[in-house]
């Protein structure tokens, strides 16, 4: 039978297909208690567990080969003997026996009970064997729960659940997930924001459909109008096709704005930049008609491989991204690695126990001057090319910006003497993501010719919340008033100098924060090239003068609901054309 | 014979002892070429090395014992294992032979190449497995510098080095030193402030000390003038047993401190509360005289046990704590722990990739509704016993402070109900550490009764430095511009609306220091009690007014350096009382 469930409209498309829902579970592991009749259950549930774990841990030595499969192979027969002692299991079932505790409550008081022994160890060695005492656990609480692994199967359907981290978006959408309903959610989380990017169609703030739809039941929904439908009617299913239908004129429409220039509608001309890693997405670019690259990322280069790369791989790759753009500036970030990031390059950085917090970018670079130095030889020689700016990662203070632009002059002169082209005054600039540099701009800002505003380390930072942790997606929202203070501070600080100022975080390539940033004074953007054109024409529904009238109310914003308010009055633009 | 070396007094106090001298040594394995005449000697140290390795897992092996015995044996075994792997072994000679590579730069490129093919497995397990290699590797690295480990016989001596860690400071107090000298450092590096609170005499900045002072050689320091001599005469030790004397005297006269108010010259009071943990940080507290207890960490009653504390075990604890301080306001805060902290409480927090920037403080109370109520009834209970106010750790948005007062006025209108004296109106305070709060603190500053500034993790998080990363130890530093605007910001907006505020990070409890919050116009410090009559000794040197005129230098300051010459002028204050 028909029904409607309306939510919130928060990635536009439509999809049609069967439902799998997900219903929520505690993942937190509360003390929980069973009824003594229920004992043998559990115990036959918790070894049922193992013996799964077990036949993993065969299966996947199984599949070793090669000269490593010896050592590996010991590993993983090591895991199998945990798996195996008397002391876990025993425990185990006392736990669930003796104090009626439920199979996973057992696993993680076993585990503290386990790793409390080799903690206390002096050694730091023993005291890390935790790790695998955690690795077995954590395989036999995954086994528990084997049903979990089901969301695998989504190709081809349509989730519906009660809330998603972004990484589950990610996996969603690379394993062809046709949409999402969510039951809670809002259309600026980084989850809505990643949907859009990935053109997975979503609702959010449904949860009568998490309430009543059933696994299999055919859905349709739409995700510019927020509508679910389960068991769509002959109407329905043509006016689906219509949607397919106009979904593909407008994107032939957003085509046409390739050609069109980045105005607001008061004739204010602001200038879209790309992100870019790849030969793909300089030509997107350079097609999309791009101000330039604001963002050229240069890790790709050092990752996966051994060794260093060469001064003249490195050449020839940031020539060629020069000559692609044909004249349009490309800024160029130097290496922006860190212990996290290190391990597949040939630069070998002790690990760290906070790596967002550590060694990474200039501060790196300013320690391994060898490999900074190879770099900027290598910058400096394709600015022969063309229009280049070099971008500095992690700048906090006066001191690293001093010692690199010194290093940037010796460079240059050293090429000169040997007989490069190296253009005159490249401009150096500095990622404003380490919250005292952006504080404190205007002690810097003499040292610098430009500034490129990283937000998503920004918000990471301003906010103590990771940005690769799912628990805190909530929190690391860039709508919170002291990120929209602090972009407004540093804005007009970067135009009181004379300062360019682009923003490349997420939040410039996702056209819902245009009107924002627009607000704040942003006149760069910079972006994947894959939303340059929405965002293209969200700039084009927007007067100006407006937004920067309406600031003062959003600078007073007290909480992200108010932020959220602004964005649905101020920030909505002209939506005739919006949708035009 | 009688040598002199002048540096800077960083650490009061006066040692006598036989030198230590460590040289620095890179850290950073650079590519590095031999002789060929040199492989054979090279490639003999390097099993010369692995030899010790090898002994060392014996022995370690043999220490073992008890139940666990048989798993970590197996461990070291496989250690042992890899250390025995021909394509360990092999691939280390072929390198020193064939590359002519110094045996330091063979295991780093050995260490890459095994790296790869573990991390180019699909399974996290596998890639995780280079942390083993890592271990061997790092293993066979210091027992090629095995001289570096003489640093752990510094009892009874005097250890002159190039640079020391916060870290390394703590360890070698630990083991004994007698007293530092150091070629670099600065008076108010976190080691310094360390040094002092440890009471270790510290010059710095003798680099003429390092590179002439010999290992045995008999030296006198004096961490007040900074003067290091080598092979004293007569009348230095005569002088030497004189400031031993005056020493004592000075802390008798410190002592008489414990009865004089915190005073300023010019007559302002300064609240000085102590920080708290034990019984015995009570009573000292007690005893000087502080203003009360500006932060009691509640996580000691979390750790290194079984299971969660009771309600009443709480109770007895923060009941006791207000109980003895007579009167006086205690301030709880309450748990802040982390992934990183979590490890041997009854939690079981799952792992982060970052704990400094995840799930902790009032994050983790609210998700842990269960623990944290137990917690509030505890607090509230012992509000009937005397002043107490609740403080929130790790604070960033109204919402968390609307769901913890929320959460604060049922527990109280429960626990009346059940017939607890409860006090009214206990003041909620929020400790002001994540940037965000701190920057948006107009915004939140209506939902608290007062703020506790905790200047180690707002630094950590303005820098994104982590302030346990021994590499960091230099850009971990308050004395950067965005930190002092901050601050002043921060006790501003506080003072604008009536709401007391504190500092209670490491830089309170440290006088160097003392002008300088006094300038920002801090009035309320919490710090260890150990150091709580050395501030008020601080506090009353100086006057206020002059220190606050003097505030718009210390503001345009740009850098480190600025900061530190005005800390050399307007922060000196009155010297003469300083030294009464």
């Amino acid at each position: 039978m028909r029904q409607l469930f309306p939510g919130h409209g928060a990635s536009r498309g439509n999809a049609l297909g069967r439902a799998r829902v997900r219903q929520p579970h505690a993942l937190e592991v509360a003390e929980e208690r069973i009824a003594v009749a229920d004992v043998p259950g559990e115990i036959a549930r918790l070894h049922e567990a193992i013996g799964m774990v077990r036949a993993e841990l065969r299966e996947l030595r199984a599949r070793l080969h090669g000269a490593l499969a010896g050592e590996v192979g010991e590993f993983l027969d090591l895991h199998a003997l945990l798996l195996d002692d008397p002391e876990l299991l025993q425990g185990l079932d006392g736990l669930i026996a003796n104090e009626l505790y439920g199979a996973d409550y057992a696993l993680r008081v076993q585990r503290n009970r386990l790793a409390a022994v080799f903690e206390g160890m002096d050694d730091p060695y023993f005291r890390s064997r935790v790790e695998d005492i955690d690795h077995v656990i954590g395989r036999i609480h995954a086994a528990l729960h084997r049903h979990d692994a089901q969301v695998s199967g989504v190709a081809g359907e349509i989730l519906v659940s009660d809330n998603l981290a972004p990484s589950e978006v990610a996996r969603l959408h690379a394993r062809g997930v046709l949409g999402i309903v969510t039951a809670g959610g809002s259309l600026l989380s980084h989850s809505a924001i990643l949907a859009r990017s990935l053109h997975v169609p979503l609702v959010v703030s449904a949860p009568q459909a998490l309430a009543q739809v059933n696994d299999g039941d055919v859905l349709m929904i739409d995700g510019a109008t927020g509508l679910v439908i389960v068991d769509p009617d002959a109407e329905d299913l043509h006016a689906f096709r219509e949607r397919v239908r106009e979904g593909k004129r407008e994107r032939r429409q957003l085509h046409r704005l390739r050609r069109e220039p980045s105005r607001t509608l008061d004739g204010v001309d602001i200038r879209l930049y790309a992100n870019a890693e790849s030969r793909g997405d300089v030509a997107e670019a350079h097609a999309l008609g791009a101000a330039g690259v604001g963002l050229y990322r240069t890790e790709f280069l050092f990752l996966q491989r051994d060794g260093l790369p060469s001064e003249e791989e490195q050449f020839v790759a940031y020539r060629d991204v020069v000559l692609g753009m044909t004249g349009r500036t490309v800024t160029i970030r130097t290496l922006d690695i860190g212990a996290d990031k290190a391990d597949g390059s040939g630069l070998a950085l002790p690990s760290e126990p906070n790596p967002a917090l550590g060694v990474r970018g200039v501060r790196l670079a300013l320690r391994r001057r060898d490999v900074f130095t190879t770099q900027l030889r290598a910058i400096l020689r394709a600015s022969g090319y063309g229009p280049l700016r070099i971008l500095l990662p992690m700048v906090a203070r006066r001191e690293e910006l001093l010692a690199a632009r010194r290093l940037v002059r010796e460079v240059g002169a050293r090429l000169r003497r040997e007989g490069h082209a190296v253009a005159e005054n490249i401009p150096l600039g500095a990622m404003i993501e380490v919250p005292a540099a952006a504080l404190a701009l205007p002690a810097l800002i003499d040292l610098v010719d430009f500034i490129s505003i990283g937000t998503n380390d920004l918000v990471q930072y301003l906010l103590a919340a990771d940005r690769g942790n799912d628990a805190l997606h909530a929190l690391h929202s860039p709508l919170h008033p002291a990120v929209i203070q602090l972009l407004h501070q540093v804005l007009s600080t970067a135009r009181a100098h004379g300062r360019p100022a682009a923003v490349c975080g997420e939040m410039a390539g996702d056209a819902p924060f245009t009107p924002l940033l627009l607000a704040l004074g942003l006149e760069e953007f910079s972006m994947h090239p894959g939303t340059l054109l929405e965002v293209r024409r969200a700039v084009r529904a927007h007067d100006l003068a407006a937004l920067r009238r309406s600031a003062p109310a959003l600078l007073r914003a007290r909480d992200q609901a108010g932020i959220e308010r602004w964005l649905a009055t101020a920030g909505a633009g002209d939506n005739a054309r919006m949708n035009a």
